[in-house]
């Protein structure tokens, strides 16, 4: 087959072979398939999609288009976990050194914020010297010695998915179940983890909105993966709010050490807690839940789970001592208190809107090629379901714009709904699917 | 809206308005939306279709990127005709200077051939010193002296058009219908014209192979030629076999002329004329059917039409010399003569495959810059529906190519089936749509 026969193919919503997929992305790589022709077929793929057998095809000849890092036996051991985007979801920086705390091993390759979704190495980097460019033997090794390590992809690691990605970005192409399970898996299993636990965020600050489509995402994502020889789990778990009490980058990192410390939003814990719990399981360092959730709580409580951050912070040549005191960590030029004009229970976030004020705030990127400024975010005080008093503090805004700070500040204001009437609690997570 | 936010709006179904459409095509011919974007865009479009008012704009927008020739008043005189395609077709040769000989000036830019289908272009370029290149100035003074000129397009014409042709060729976007709209009529209402009739070809050797899908083409085409106020009409004709007794470009403009000089098949007559006097019409040269044809008739008999053809071959420098008699003409090295093994009646002919082997022979193109051999060809002793005895001529395949001589002629062979049994003829002109 040629290759616009196999683009026409899709177009008319026929069902590609692996042999097809294989010759049109490797011939892609080889600058023998122009970007047209990609992008032709990627937007007969959105339209027409893929089934389960396509996009498991699809994601293992990208997986295989570069490196593919392996563990020493047992590999089981080797467990990573996959948040689908949202806002303030720091759960990676707690969570890889407290489940290695517990016995797993993470190798967790990580990414960039791009529009409202931050990133998890956009955050690490408010560590100074924290290196997120480690060589994938350097990555090799440091899982080896600390049980973790959060780093940024090698141009060695899946180099389809960062081409595709790149043209879908720009070509109306995002919004593909099959293209997003491709994208997602190639990175996740080319750091060689033989576990995955799927966060997969569901409302309105996630890319799936309804639970219906979150479900089959997620659905996709563990029956790719199992195809593959993985064992995986998956979370749908509530972007109906920011998680956490912090959004903005050096908020954020500043939360998840306090975290380790003992200080813990109860929300934020509970998720982490969980999907820390499916890690050990996968990794088979439990057999059940309760042992698994014993010794997480335990090495929180005791300190292991820190003393591993911060041995992982060691080894990537960070240095934590701004952390040692809230007061020597800089702060914004500009904050802004925004308080609630009516007694009442917050109702809504419009969390999607949060996530864009902090890009506009310099805290995301709308391009790749933004720079990020770690001191902007936001504070927020109450979450749904809290009761707030006329006056009382619901939020803060952290800014160094000092020109548009009162349209900022409305702006935010905007995005809390608070109601006169009792609001009841989010439910964390909407549905395990394994 | 961004170049994205439009992409993913036709993507999903939209409707896309006529300035979402103008941004697109304009900003992509000056640079700034890139090949990958409108092939994205393309392709959303052919599996998501234009409604008739966005294919309108869409032509408008395409047809207005370059210039628009106008000729003085009255300019209904003006007419054209197009044909989408098929094999034997030299009906133009014909039907321009006869056209023109009754009253109707005809201001035509034709094509090449590319893939099963010849172009008038190639066939025309067969006549010693014959000139398609002329200038949009020597092309205006033609059509006023002459009477009819036809040419090839200049750079000037439609530009989108044929940025956006060369890219749907290579990214499998070529079959849509709105798409096939854009790019024919922006092309044919460049020229001038105010009336146009459409030959659209029906049949095993056209693109179009149900009367459901041509009539579906010819719709669209009427509809959007009217909603730019041209005065149109379609007939859908027979391209079950090749039309008239040759394919090949030397072949062809051989039998075009004995054509004019009076010597012809009857269904290419009957086609041809049928189109003239719906050119006359159109032109409101005639106001009836009847008048119309009697002139036809009257000046293909009395050699006006012949005398108007060697007008404009002289105006484009061409020189007839070789055509005065048969054995002036340049003959393909090798010859080989299909005769019936049974007696009994034409069936069918695989016209597309009698024209991919015309290809072969040298005769088209597979891609836009192979060169054409004039000579190769192939010429039909019978058609469906006539008789034949065992043992006597079906068909003669001409060609330069010695090596596959045996090949290509079982390969001719296996396209003409002969049933024991009498057959009907096939039906000419299947519809009319105005």
């Amino acid at each position: 087959m040629t290759t616009v026969e196999i683009i026409a193919k899709k177009r008319d919503g026929g069902k590609l072979s692996k042999s097809e997929i294989s010759f049109f992305i490797n011939s892609y790589l080889k600058g023998e398939i122009a970007d047209y022709q990609m992008s032709s077929l990627l937007m007969a793929v959105c339209i027409r999609g893929m089934d389960y057998e396509e996009t498991a095809w699809l994601t293992e000849i990208m997986l295989n288009s570069g490196d593919v890092i392996e563990f020493p036996r047992p590999d089981k051991v080797y467990v990573d976990k996959h948040s689908t985007g949202g806002v303030g979801d720091k759960v990676s920086i707690m969570l890889a050194p407290w489940a290695a705390s517990c016995g797993a091993k993470v190798p967790m390759l990580s990414g960039r914020g791009l529009g409202h979704t931050g990133g998890t190495l956009d955050k690490l980097e408010t560590i100074p010297g924290f290196r997120t460019n480690l060589t994938i033997d350097e990555f090799r090794q440091g899982v080896e010695k600390v049980g973790c390590i959060i780093t940024g992809q090698t141009a060695e690691i899946a180099p389809a998915d960062k081409r595709m990605y790149a043209l879908r970005d720009v070509t109306g192409t995002v919004e593909s179940i099959p293209l997003i399970c491709g994208s997602i898996l190639s990175k996740k299993l080319a750091a060689g983890p033989r576990g995955l636990v799927f966060d997969v965020k569901c409302g309105n600050g996630a890319f799936m909105k309804t639970l219906d489509e979150a479900t089959n995402l997620a659905k996709n994502l563990t029956g790719v993966s199992k195809s593959l020889g993985r064992n995986v789990t998956a979370l749908i778990t509530n972007m109906n709010q920011p998680l956490g009490r912090t959004a903005g980058n050096l908020m954020e990192i500043t939360e998840a050490i306090q975290f380790l410390r003992g200080d813990y939003d109860r929300d934020l814990f509970e998720i982490t807690l969980d999907l820390g719990i499916e890690m050990l399981l996968l990794a088979s360092v439990f057999k059940n839940y309760d042992d698994a959730k014993k010794e997480m709580i335990k090495n929180l409580e005791n300190g292991k789970a820190y003393e591993k951050f911060a041995e992982m912070v060691k080894f990537q040549r960070g240095d934590l001592e701004i952390f040692e005191k809230l007061a020597r960590i800089p702060k914004s030029r500009n904050a802004a208190i925004i308080k609630s004009e009516i007694s009442g229970y917050v109702q809504a976030y419009d969390t999607l809107g949060i996530g864009r004020l902090i890009v506009k705030l310099g805290g995301g990127r709308e391009k790749i090629t933004d720079t990020i400024d770690p001191q902007a975010g936001i504070l927020f005080h109450k979450k749904i379901g809290e009761m707030v008093k006329t006056g009382e503090p619901l939020a803060e805004l952290h800014s160094n714009k000092t020109s548009s700070l009162e349209s900022d500040t409305e702006r935010l204001k905007s995005c809390i709904l608070i109601s006169p009437d009792p609001v009841g609690k989010e439910k964390l997570i909407l549905k395990k699917i394994d």
